[in-house]
């Protein structure tokens, strides 16, 4: 079993790092807070006997031999990049278990026969640069690298050009590493663990997302003297279009969400009827066909109030991923592995993306995860025990050993 | 009658400083550019023979000596500060024709009794530091001059900061100033005169303006794994608000208009449900009874909103004034001016406002209006013709001249 203190404190010295304004943190990808983030990561990681490996996308890998020098490594990891408005173990929690189950080998003194590599994959979070798991996406070959290279922040910053500010830019190529198994740990994120008393939630699937960014074009005027039929007010019909994704989405039933999170009104000035609105339209779905259902039905709909209210609107994909079945086997190492350990646990569909959506491509993969209170993440206020951390963090250590042999 | 020409081209020289993205301004009050502005048009009316008195809030008062050294100035003027992505020729033109009247009185040497004095009135967009007509209402004892220095912009800089920043702090008490009349030209911002192909607009009156910030308040939580039922989205809360605050503008009648021109999500990213909306409704009306009612229907549909939502919902006041009623001595000067021109007029409120509406409280005042072209402005595209910018300064030359006397 992991030492559960040991992790807990890491976490917590991890959270200085990029403090929020109310708890949580602020730490997102490629900024002086990430940079720092990483150095301490690599710090312990060293200091656990391991060699950091660092590829042209900023993914760290760092490696605990194996007895067998030709044997695959088994992989774990996660991000350690979060929300501006962030909690402090989304992504984090998946990272430091992986630095923990290698300190608790080292402890033992066991050696696996495969070795075993901690993984932080770069921009897991896609607020600052869309889309989200970007460079796990391009390890796996979803996005090419130079097209992720020129993915751009709000200030116009290119992701290739902080990448090498902050220092994190390695020398191996992107997608070259072979694996045996990719294992992640994460919060749930949601509320379903908590309320069903689980302390493991054995993740088969993960559901689809979809990205649509809507710009709609109207005519930039004065609010005062400009009748009303002469409007042609772009941040009404993003109001409209706005409500028309609620109601898409609970049209599709339970497990279907939509909603919109990022938007912006342009010149955004109170005696100014905004010309322009941009926003980004997030829907998710585990089922693929119901996922580009509700985006075609947004589109039709935000056609429809655009033409009738004389705006232009375009439509641009940012973002997305077909839902996911992880590996069989990797999700019955998991399974086992909590019951050997006697954790309650249940299967689980992941609300999320992970990077284990796209390595789940490349190499057998699955996921564990813990509960957080109120399924609350993407918040400050994220919480979880330390107890939730110790089993997530223990059955990640079983399910991994018993991949990569004693 | 004015030099149109002359005019045009001072017009065409302040465009240069400030410019916008689309042919229009970005001079907002109190930036390098504004400070490029007011030296450029200090030396103009130097080279004219004024002297320049400058106020601590940073109100410009060229001042034409008359022949009487007793009696009171007679005023003209408006503003050169501008909207994100403003026109050239909004607050410009009544500055710059005030300017022109001067250089005309010297062309034909023309004494009079009463002094001229051309002004600059500080932050009268209200677009960078809520809420507009700031300095002018300073000016007439509506806001108290330290509230004012303590406004600050969207990125917490003080107004009484910048403006000492930009070297534009004056030593003289504002309002001190005793004046015999106040006369200001502006373009339209409205589509009538040209529609109704007249030359001039004679301003009786001025519609009112209420600017309520609404705050609401949610959680932020994930787009993902965050179930529909479980959300306090405070993004759709305000699309909610905004579809209301346009049916209740549109239920008031022809003559109140709605609108919410600047709005902001927090923390505005793809992936996190918006746990805060911060939005400026803009409710206007010639009629102070419909105004109180459209804020007050607006309170009572955010709060219903709100609360089938379980979001909070909270309003503060931002700015706004009741509907105005010039001075019919000044309105007759003007009316009359046109007349004996043989420009074309007629009779129109105001759906702006303006430094007057303030200037009005402390002074005999009047507006003169020329058409705008499509009623536009509160854009880059914003336009007038030469023959229309020099029908309004031709009207403001004598209104002046007949009040200060020969
Ligand atoms: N786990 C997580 O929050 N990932 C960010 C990508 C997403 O929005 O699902
Ligand atoms: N004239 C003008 O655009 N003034 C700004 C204040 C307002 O919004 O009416």
């Amino acid at each position: 079993k992991i030492n559960g203190e040991r992790l807990w404190d890491s976490l917590m010295e991890m959270a200085k790092i990029g403090p929020g304004v109310a708890g949580g943190n602020n730490r997102q990808t490629l900024t002086d807070a990430d940079a720092e983030g990483r150095a301490m990561f690599q710090k312990w990681c060293e200091d656990a006997g391991c060699t950091m490996g660092l590829d042209t996308m900023g993914n760290m890998f760092a490696t605990r031999a194996g007895s067998d020098p030709d044997a695959l490594p088994v992989y774990v990891g996660s991000h350690l990049d979060t929300q501006p408005t962030g909690g402090k173990y989304d992504g984090v929690l998946g990272v430091l278990a992986g630095l923990e189950l290698v300190r608790t080998l080292n402890d033992l003194d066991i050696k696996t026969k495969h070795p075993i590599v901690v993984t932080n994959w770069t921009n897991e979070e896609g607020t600052r640069f869309a889309p989200a798991m970007l460079s796990s996406g391009v390890f796996a070959g979803l996005h090419d690298e130079d097209w992720a290279k020129e993915r751009t922040d709000r200030d116009g910053k290119r992701f290739g050009d902080e990448l090498k500010r902050i220092g994190w830019e390695g020398d191996e190529p992107v997608g070259e590493r072979k694996m045996k198994a990719f294992f992640e740990l994460h919060i749930e994120q949601g509320p379903i663990l908590e309320a069903e008393g689980k302390d493991i939630g054995v993740v088969t699937h993960g559901q689809g997302l979809d990205w649509t960014e809507v710009t709609i074009t109207g005519k930039d005027a004065h609010t005062g003297s400009t009748p009303m039929p002469m409007r042609r007010n772009a941040g009404l019909g993003m109001a409209r279009v706005l409500e028309k994704v609620d109601e898409i989405a609970l049209a599709h039933g339970p497990s279907a969400v939509g909603a919109v999170g990022a938007l912006e009104v342009y010149p955004n000035s109170r005696n100014v009827i905004p010309g322009k609105a941009v926003f980004t339209v997030d829907f998710r779905s585990p089922d693929i066909d119901v996922l580009a259902k509700m985006v075609g039905e947004m589109k039709e709909a935000a056609k429809a109030i655009c033409d009738e209210m004389e705006l232009d609107v375009s439509f641009e994909k940012v973002g997305g991923f077909d839902p996911v079945e992880f590996d069989k086997g990797c999700v019955t190492a998991i399974r086992s592995a909590a019951e050997r350990l006697g954790y309650s646990h249940q299967d689980v569909i992941s609300g999320a993306g992970h990077d284990a959506c796209w390595i789940n491509r490349v190499a057998p993969t699955a996921m564990v995860m813990c509960p957080c209170v109120d399924g609350l993440s993407h918040n400050e206020a994220e919480e979880i025990t330390m107890e939730w951390a110790r089993a997530g963090a223990d059955v990640l250590l079983h399910a991994v050993v018993e991949t990569a042999g004693v």
